[in-house]
């Protein structure tokens, strides 16, 4: 459990978004943003057959954070919540998840919308959204619930980051 | 993009699976083995309100392949196909995901049903599932289309791995 795993970039996500403030909290609360994948040149063949899915899992690597709280306050909220609860960037392996829409793909460059990453994000992996591998429509949200379901309502929720996760 | 990017795990995810051979090819085609992840002693706090949540998106290390292919045939079929139109596990960054439900937390023990990974796997993340964030329903899914059309009908289909993807 002490093995150290080494990974390596394989791209850049380009967002809007340069810095914290004002950041989607997560793509699918604010669907709109668009951003282009850049794929290392080397790799372009890997990405055949994938412009037949709607939408596609990022997996990057939150490179503007450093450490991590067990308990930390997340945005949607005041209270203190889990670590393991929120989807902070400031998590032992600051790992990002995301799911967005595929736009369309040129070359190297495959473009998307749903993103809520910083501008410039190191891209780790590109895998198919699958709804019969990732897709829950009724699962129960925790704390989150009656957050969202405001939001679902259309009244006012906090829907951009500010800086407390960052250095 | 040259940045080495350095992980370290932080527990183990126990499943019913030894070898590759028989493993679910996906969680949630064959959604009821069940495991155990075992957080490391120091992050149990992080675990807190986690309880609150169905489902969970564990993030993991496939520790036991090396190397990739830009196009491989996936398990569901005989055709080559883009590596990030594939969910294999020989990917440039060695990277899973997979959504699974939460049955119970004992300590640092998290019981959870859907898993479809190698006994003694690293995990990397435990994230809260989402569906406002993480659940496309109706998300199109290019050549598994067929194939999970096929499955959902009931007529038989590839289900489990084999040795193709593990050293």
């Amino acid at each position: 459990m002490t093995d150290k795993i080494i990974l390596e970039a394989i791209g850049t996500i380009r967002t809007p978004f340069e810095k914290p403030v004002g950041t989607p909290i997560q793509g699918l609360l604010d669907r709109k943003a668009e951003g282009t994948v850049i794929l290392r040149d080397d790799l372009v063949e890997g990405l055949k057959d994938l412009e037949g899915f709607s939408h596609l899992i990022l997996v990057y690597h939150f490179d503007r954070v450093e450490g991590f709280d067990l308990v930390q306050k997340p945005y949607l909220e005041d209270e203190d919540r889990g670590m393991f609860a929120i989807r902070s960037p400031r998590r032992p392996n600051p790992i990002g998840v995301t799911v967005v829409s595929l736009l369309g793909i040129d070359g190297n460059r495959v473009s998307v919308r749903g993103v809520d990453m910083l501008d410039g994000t190191p891209l780790l992996d590109i895998k198919p959204y699958v709804p019969d591998f990732d897709s829950v429509a009724d699962a129960r949200t925790g704390w989150l619930e009656a957050r969202l379901e405001t939001y679902n309502q259309g009244e006012p929720v906090r829907t951009t980051a500010d800086d407390r996760f960052h250095k």
